[in-house]
This record gives C-alpha cells, structure tokens and sequence, in this order.
C-alpha cells in the first residue's frame, strides 16, 4: 500500500507500507478517492503540527471500497462501496450523554488526530460507515464529507423551503451551503469578494453580491422588502462579516456560525436584543447529515461534479496541495489514492 | 386626576388633568400601581429625552380597574380589574406579518413613546388588557409586566425542569428570571456581584456566587459536573459577563441575550463554533407570557411581594425615584397612582 505523509513545512512523503488488520467492529477499506479540506491547507501551513504529531496521513474526506471486515462487524459487506464519518468519540462524557457525541468533549478528528485517509488502505471502526448507493460516483463519494458539513449547517438554520437565506462567504463550504439551501427550497444570495467564485455561484443558480463595492444590507433589504433574511450563514470568519451578519437578519432571523473565529469580534449583541435574533453554531455533522448528503446527491437534489477541480495520484500530492493554496478558483481538489480503482 | 409628568433631568411635576375618553376599542383605566423599572430610571437620567420628549407621562408597569369602555370593545366590562401589556404594533411590516409584533418595525412602546401609567387616569387601546384573578391584588398586579419579561426570556431560552441556569446578574429581572426558571423547575444559580442582591435571592432558595472573588466558569463546572450550564442568561449588559457566558455554556448549551448591550462587545465566536452554543435575543414579552405570569402569581408558582421594595403616592415620585437610583438592594418601587384605591 501507498501512504502520503506528511512530514511539516508544506511537504509530503509518499511511503510504502502494510495494511493494518481490522481488529473486532473494524473495516479495512480500500480507498478511493480524498479531498482536500480547509483544514488540510491549515494543516499544510504548519499551523496545526502540535495537534497533528508529523510524520501522519491526513486526510478526512474520502470515499472506498471494503476490503476487509473485523469481528462482529454488522450490516456490511466486503465489496461494499462506503464514505467514513471520521468523528470517534467517547461514549462516555456529558456531551455524548446528552446525544451530542459528534462533539463529544473528547472527539478524535480522523486525519488531524489520528491517521487519515490519504492512504490506499485505511482502517476504521465500522461505525462511521456509510453505504453509497450504486449510481453515486467514487469521485462523488469523497465529496459526501463536505457535503454533509453543509446539509448540518443548513439543519442547524432551521432553513425552510421559501425563506431567504444569505451566506457570507463563497468557498467550498459557502458554496455548497447554498446548493443545499436551494436544493430544499430556499432563495438564495452570497455574498464572496472573489470574482471566479461569484462566477461558480452565479453559473450554478445563486445570485451574488460583492461586499467590496456594494451595500450587502442595502441590497438584503431590497431583496426582502425590507424584512431582512430569514437566515445567515457566516462561513468567512472575518469581522465585517460579523458586523454584516446582524444587520442583514431579519426580525427572529437565524444566524448559523459555521466559521472559525480564532480572534473573538465584536458582535453587535444589541441587535440580538432588539430583533431577537437567534444564532447556533454548527461543527461537523452528525449520522442523519451523511445520510441525507448521500441522498441528496443520489436524488439529484445536488450537483457535486462542478465542485471537484482535479484529481490527481496520490503520488503527485504535494502538487495537489500547492495548486490549492491561496487559488479562490479552486473548489474540491481529489486525490486517487489508488486502492478502489477498478470500482 | 393627577399625573405625574417627566420635565427631565431627574425632575418630574405633578399636575392635575382631565381624563381622556376612550375612543372605539380603547378603555379608560382608574391606575392603581406603577411600578418603576430600568428604563423609568434611564429616562429619569436624561438619556433618552429625544425619544420620550419631556414632559412626558411615563411609567408602563401597572395595574388598574377598567372606568370606561369605548364603541366595540368585547370581552371587558367596568370594574375589571387588569394590567396593560403596553406594545402598540402597527400591524402592517415583516414582523408583524410573520407574527412577531411584539418587536414590530414600528413598535410604540407606551409610556416611553406615548403617554404612560404615572397617572390616575390613563386611557388604552383594549386589545393591550389582560384580566386579573380575584385573588391577585393591584400591588402583585403591577408586577405582572416585569415578571412577563421574565417569563418571556425563560422561553426563549427554552428552558425546562432539570436543566440547570446560570443567571448573569441579579437585579430585578436577573431575580425574577430566576424565579421563574426555578418555578418550572430547574435548578439555578446567580452571578453577581452585590451582597445584598445575593442575600434577597439566598432568601428565595437560589445557589450564588460572586463573579469578582470567585471563579465562575470553575464553580459552574463543578456544579454541572464538568457538563456546563444548559441555559446561561446574560442580564448583565458588561463586557465580563459576555466572555463568561461562552465559557460556562455546556455543549449545545443555549444562553439568552436580555441584557442592552450598548456597546458591541467582543464574543468568543469560536465557542460558539465549538460547542454548538445557540443564543437567542429576548425583548419585552407576548401575549402568552402575560397570560402565563398571571397564572404563576394567581397559582403561587412565583411569590412577587418580595420584590416590592417600597410604596409611595404619586405626588412623592421624585422621592421614590431617588431611593432606587443606584441602590442594589431596591427591587421594585411602586407608585400608588390612586385611581383604583378602593380596590
């Protein structure tokens, strides 16, 4: 087998090594195809080392073929075409307890804490499998992951069919927040400052807005008959969405905080009190999110094809990775990792 | 009839006046008790002359005895005792549309911007009355709005019996919060930072803690063992208080913004990101909340005497507004208008 390593400072060491033997509830999976997260890039940049512990294989987002099946594992087959939610927990904290177990106190991340996905033969516990029906493609396989991030996101913003839902930010997560969001019936406007990803938007039935040199909450208001949005998506982690996101809402609008704000901004709590806004942050995903990912994109609810960029072997990883770096125009960048090619 | 008029700066002058009769749909009311709240006392201060417009009749807690009726008011008869819920909606903009005119667009609120309660005689659109048990008194009744705040703020927050709160401050509404929340049935602590306000709520069977000697978030994890706070309630409106809440909130945790926060202060988005935290915004209160801190006073769910600190006759305003200016240990000051005397 082939693993990608890597190694800190922007590098990569693709080793050969053995299978690891599926121990009781486990699966060893021939992998498919991975993609490259935002968190892969941060772990790139070396932001992430300390967490990481290189040399490790990264990767979390991914689809494969069951090679190999541990003791007691049920409701699978060898064969089986799947994609790994790659959340382990506890079991055992307060969180868990309470029903939340995708962000138990003491979650392991798949390919930030421990080994990932950019391997062609990766072993998991069986339970963060899930099936892919026949006609869903491997390549679109590797992209139920990110998918499964928008359809919780958009679960968390209690979106329904009809509302107006603004997202702040248009990358690869914003984008397909907005393709789940009209996927279910909802109008749709992002606002992004790169021109190509407000071309992606705009060429896949969203429009668009440039906060640079518009009025988003001039614009928001006209759209709305100055109601405001139903719901706001925050998916850029900058501060002037921040302030953005409180003006844009509508009366008992709903804020959905899916960025990551390393510094703590100003938020405008006075409008919290007087429009009685609400706001819930989404992480992850949970089960129910994967299943209605894969079934988004059997259905045809969704289009994930325009959102994968390249693919390339995982050979030429270090490659892949610079192409994405700081490249607005990339969206979903695939890794062949080789192990389920003849599926 | 005699009413008390805000001329501003801390000054307020008693005149006599004639009553006004009670167009189609409104009631003319006999007032029996106003009670003072924080927004009384920011006006008192002068800081917001420009949207009260001196002199001005204030006051919006009260009680009082339906004198007159106008054409086509149905359902009320003279004599009834009652209390105004005093929102006057347009009924006419998004939020009223979507049902939430209790923060309407063009929300009046009265006795702040229309004429108010500090009068013996005041006159009101009926669709703004809730009746009064027999066996609620006019002094109990003037506390039905505050303690409906309350009742809002805990529904917002969602809270239920066996959930633990964490009340961030504990002036009036922070303690009837409190109340209320432990009237369901969930178990509740206040921060804050006052002996004597911590003393009236150990008297009421809340748990306390001092927010400057003691460490809160370490105190909260203790007490919720290693969980969180299910609920946080900030009604602090301070910067130390925003940090506090993301940090006591248990995953999913859910706090509930009560507090005016003047300034936009920093929030730790990335909790909110992390844990899941939901906040939701409360502002005044609905018609269910109204009804339901009846039926908490009328049922004893919630014993309200504690809170009246004292009772003054109208021509003594001055005097009373000066004893709660700045004194933690003053809950509630009522004004004994007279209109419903014999009552």
């Amino acid at each position: 087998m082939k693993a990608a390593q890597y190694i800190g400072n922007k590098s990569f060491d693709v080793v050969h090594g053995g299978a690891v033997a599926p121990g009781p509830g486990e699966a060893r999976l021939d992998v498919g195809f991975v993609g490259i997260c935002g968190t892969d890039m941060h772990i790139y940049h070396g932001v992430m080392d300390q967490r990481v512990g290189p040399p490790q294989v990264i990767g979390h987002e991914m689809s494969g073929v069951i090679a190999e099946l541990g003791e007691g594992v049920e409701g699978f087959a060898i064969g089986d075409r799947v994609v790994v939610r790659p959340l382990d927990y506890c079991g055992d904290c307060p969180a868990c307890d309470a029903g939340h177990s995708h962000i138990c106190h003491n979650l392991k991340f798949m390919g930030i804490d421990s080994p990932g996905a950019l391997q062609s033969s990766w072993t998991v516990k069986a339970r963060t499998l899930h099936k892919l029906p026949d006609h869903v493609t491997m390549e679109q396989g590797a992209l139920i992951e990110p998918l499964s991030v928008a359809v919780h996101d958009v679960a968390r913003a209690r979106l329904v069919a009809g509302e107006k839902a603004v997202v702040l930010g248009g990358g690869p997560i914003g984008q397909l927040i907005a393709q789940v969001a009209k996927g279910i019936g909802a109008e749709v406007l992002i606002s992004e400052v790169s021109d190509v990803r407000r071309k992606f938007a705009e060429e896949r039935g969203i429009t668009t807005i440039n906060p640079v040199d518009s009025d988003v909450n001039a614009f928001v208001q006209e759209w709305t008959g100055s109601k405001g949005a139903d719901v706001v998506f925050e998916v850029t982690g900058v501060a002037a969405a921040v302030e953005t996101m409180t003006d844009i809402a509508a009366v008992r609008g709903r804020i959905c905080m899916v960025a990551i704000h390393a510094e703590a901004p100003a938020v405008n709590l006075f409008q919290f009190f007087w429009k009685e806004l609400e706001m819930a942050g989404a992480r992850v995903y949970e089960a129910v999110d994967f299943n209605r990912a894969i079934e988004m994109v059997a259905n045809g609810d969704i289009e994930v094809d325009p959102f994968i960029t390249s693919v390339d072997p995982i050979q030429d990883i270090a490659r892949a990775f610079a192409s994405m770096d700081g490249n607005p125009a990339g969206m979903k960048a695939l890794i062949n990792c080789g192990g389920a090619a003849e599926n």
